[in-house]
């Protein structure tokens, strides 16, 4: 167990610019600056974004550098804090938001620090949470809410894409297609069904996926490959469509498929990132729908924290099938390869106590 | 049983400024206008309103015409169509909107003909639903779906104020205190919880509704006359307030306690209606919490209409405790006691098959 | 002058599958049916789409039936009112949505009847305004302000399309871009400024239309050929682009110029029409961005007619230079030639008095 | 001239629980804690609170604290940076929002620290602007545009109250009525005008300001007592009332009679504080009319100062009638008895170069 008076501390770190990372039980810990919190990581989560960068794959080899700890996603407690910091103290159990910002920028000043231009995010572009300590600046802690669990803290950065992809497009009392249910779209389904979606479909092309989405709320759940289904809604909806899509595939049939199955005027919230530019047809999907279509990145810092935290307590939220595995940080490995087969759906890993 | 060839009907209607209603076995039947529909009702709903004219207080006494037909909550079948009839055709199952308008206003003209300046609402201002058949303009027609039984579709007309008041303020993930657990109270705590209502807190000062409103899905639900509530629903709320207030009861009290009980910036929506002018606190109730108050007025046509069809096909409310009586229209002075003394709360009224 | 009277009236229609429109002395007058209204036209406007009727091409090829009278653009003067027809009288000057729907569309129902799924277009799916006289549904009729002169009444149809653009994105306060200003681009800016656009900033290819722009109100206006205005946009925007992108060029270009001068959390409201399908980066331009895109349809049924009564009686909009040339009908090849060579912007024709 | 080094300063400070202020040569300069700036105030503004202040009236007995230095309308430069300041640098010319908070609150966190629970106001709950100094959390300071000048930059603070009222009541191509045309009301007038409002009803009991309020774009201008105006704003807006209204008076009968002037559905924002609670007419003012109500406190931190900073770089803002007087800080008892009187209307004082 790591003490905060040891100079170094274990960690994941991207050893080379190729696949893999490796294991180093002797990484200094981070510096803590004036206006810092010095956490020490109970839990981490391993996120799609953590796959890309484990795969080396194009994406990762143009973002990330070399050398850093990766990981965001994660449960703590507050070890240190710097010499200015004011709001939060030492003992305090808590997660934080990655996306880091300096607070200048008009989006940041304004309630939308998620879409700040000037954003760092931990594990991407500096040092992450596979790691003993993770340092973030005070404006970045999340205090956890005593009755959630760090199992579930430990996935508020998922979660809380899920979140607030469902509140900006606005479930209550509407009717929702979820197109994909990966891990977000997983949460998602529970998401929705707990902020009062009036009646959801999904659509995948993987069946255990599909099989855990009803179980999780949906009506409906297609795979996308077969004909009919956006028939198959409408007959469900008046002829007219559903009232909102959530876009969470990032494949490109989709997009075509989810604007085909939204009624007119309906609203479409987008998650999923396409891996190139898409062939739309923006005529008969947006213009003539009179649609609104809202893209969707990160989490706002800190409207959806406090939604999600409400829907937690709420009782609503089914998570035990989503967050399948944990692993201890040493097996790292297996952490993986359970996550990247699709064998597990959210795999943890557990790093301190 | 009626028939359309039958030149007159039963109903109820005012027969003089005071107290009750009396019964006319030979009422003469409404005239059909081109764009007008005639439909034979099968069972209608009392209102709040109907006891105000029942009892012909002060507001009846000065609003409703000596010798109408009273009645607005109902659900029946279409029995003829004027000559300039499009929209609908003889047989269909139907409820309708009480509101009548010339559709020459701005509200008609922009979706919320609800608010509409030139309305008329039948049964207060001309012939309503309590008797064998009414008469409303195609425009005002609403189609029930087949999976909604008779008795819930008599009740559209409350229960679409409780969705408008709900819808409007906004529950998704969100802390509500609604205060008033009367019919359209009750059925705002069913109705919030469906829509996604985090919490649900609830006062009044009767034990029995408030015990049904807990069974409804309120957490808590307090006695407005005990003290501390206040305090106990801002220590659930992060000492903050709710983000959602529903004011239901109209009483004086309830409005400072439920804007104390409410957190900065939050909203409160505003259907109940106070006996006379209200003493009001704008400066700490509304302009320092910088918070938004929305006058709620019958329900949006058809907005609302839309959203009450979805939740109820959702099958996530429950209204079979607040739906608690019916009688036989010949009976009407049982169901008019029944409904006045509390024993019942949404009582209607069986006119045809 | 037409009487009514008179079995036959003078009309320009679509002769046969090909360029061009013919002109008929006695094309017979409208039926009028019961909820219908017949308007004596005096002016109408030759639209865009009214262009490719002409020019044949394979989107008009595809929708508009041979034998139609064209034209949707018009003010005139209600000859005749149908037997149920209650809300206007012979004798007013009107205009009319020509978006002609059946009510019982869920959009038609709630206040977007510009959307809804049935909805037929006069002068493209049925008779149209290039006539002596029109029929629209008495739902459809708009009276013109005593104030507002025939010239510009007869322009409310591509008017509606700017102030719809502009009101929706939003632009009180804000920058914004309007990329493509054609006869509604231009429209949108003087709408844009009137409605309290903080700064303008327009794209076109045209040099003597982006004159006008900046004679509008626009502060810069740009070649969109020239490289360097996105930066330059950036640069009087706190490096972060605008607000508001209004799209209006239907360029295949300009979409991608467009959301890369939008800021994050922009808003882009989207009305041009692209040929084909576009090749788009929704990452980067929609996705990371978290901004709000918005199809425009028509016109709000009747939202946008009343903001644009107000708009056109503050005084604030200047047309003057907008519409440009007026004809009599029987000169209507001159009046085509003039508004596709470009020579004049909005052309109207004279038919009545 | 004041220069960091010395250790004293020139201030105004509340010496007694009475009426008046006293000029103090030697007060100490503010300590700067190491998220603070220190800036050297170059003007300063007077604001209504100050003058209650002055006149010692029951609220301010019961809010400040006997001592503090008063003031909280300023422009300035930063003189000194505490030692974890990141943002600013000093040199920077600077205005500053005066609602200071710790920002652990869910308002302070989520865009709207302007009702943060925990706010505490310079000048009013700690030290403010009448000195040579003033010191404010890095968080609180605004840098100010090169092309604003001092004099405007010096009254930000009201005019970021008129600037929020008019954007969260939303007047583009809306009639608006603003009751009470003081200072802030003044301004709301042009800045209403500047964001779109397409007609601007006014009413106060001060015919110059009255005449004012016209020269700054106002169409009328009604002295309150007088009969009829009610009727006149409704004749001018289609008999049924204006869209929005702006109570800025915060007298008893301009809310009556001020939702009366509104329309059905309309949007009311109330700034003006009233003296005590207001006997208020809930049924017919709010609920029936289907109204909404925005308290408004403040001004958002940051939306509404980038939202006046456009406003202003636009030009559209008319200032110069609205700032009368500036003296220097050591004849601040001309400047109040100036803006006591209401001989001037915004009064400044010169405090530094």
């Amino acid at each position: 167990m790591p003490t905060s008076s040891a100079a170094t501390m274990k960690a994941l770190f991207k050893h080379h610019a190729g696949e893999g990372l490796e294991f180093d039980p002797n990484r200094p810990k981070p510096k803590v600056g004036p206006r810092d919190v010095l956490i020490r990581v109970r839990k981490a989560g391993i996120c799609g974004t953590d796959r890309h960068i484990w795969q080396w794959d194009e994406w990762a080899a143009s973002r990330i550098p070399v050398g850093i700890v990766t990981g965001h996603e994660f449960v703590g407690v507050i070890e240190e804090v710097g010499s200015s910091v004011t709001r939060f103290k030492v003992g305090l159990r808590v997660s934080a938001e990655g996306h880091i910002f300096s607070g200048t920028d008009y989006n940041a000043r304004t309630g939308n620090a998620h879409i700040a231009s000037d954003t760092q995010i931990i594990g991407i572009d500096r040092d992450g949470c596979f790691a003993d300590y993770v340092c973030v600046p005070e404006e970045n802690v999340w205090p956890v809410h005593p009755e959630i669990e760090d199992r579930i803290a430990a996935a508020f950065d998922p979660l809380g894409n899920a979140v607030h992809t469902v509140m900006e497009a606005g479930v209550s009392a509407k009717s929702v297609l979820i197109s994909g249910v990966g891990i977000i779209g997983l949460m998602a389904v529970t998401v929705a069904k707990a902020a009062g979606a009036a009646r959801i479909f999904c659509t995948d092309v993987n069946p255990p996926r599909l099989a855990l989405a009803r179980k999780l709320g949906a009506a409906e759940a297609y795979d996308a490959r077969d004909a009919g289904w956006i028939d198959d809604i409408k007959s469900q909806t008046r002829g007219e469509g559903v009232d909102v899509l959530l876009e969470m595939s990032g494949a490109d049939a989709a997009f075509d498929q989810g604007f085909r199955a939204l009624r007119n005027g309906g609203r479409a919230a987008l998650l999923g990132l396409p891996a190139k530019h898409v062939n739309f047809d923006f005529n008969q999907n947006i213009i003539f729908k009179g649609c609104t279509v809202l893209g969707i990145n990160g989490r706002r810092v800190w409207e959806t924290w406090y939604q999600m935290e409400k829907l937690l307590l709420s009782g609503r939220l089914e998570l035990d099938e989503i967050i399948t595995h944990e692993f201890a940080l040493e097996d790292y490995k297996k952490a993986f390869a359970t996550m990247i087969s699709g064998e597990g759906i959210k795999v943890l890993m557990n790093i301190g106590a």
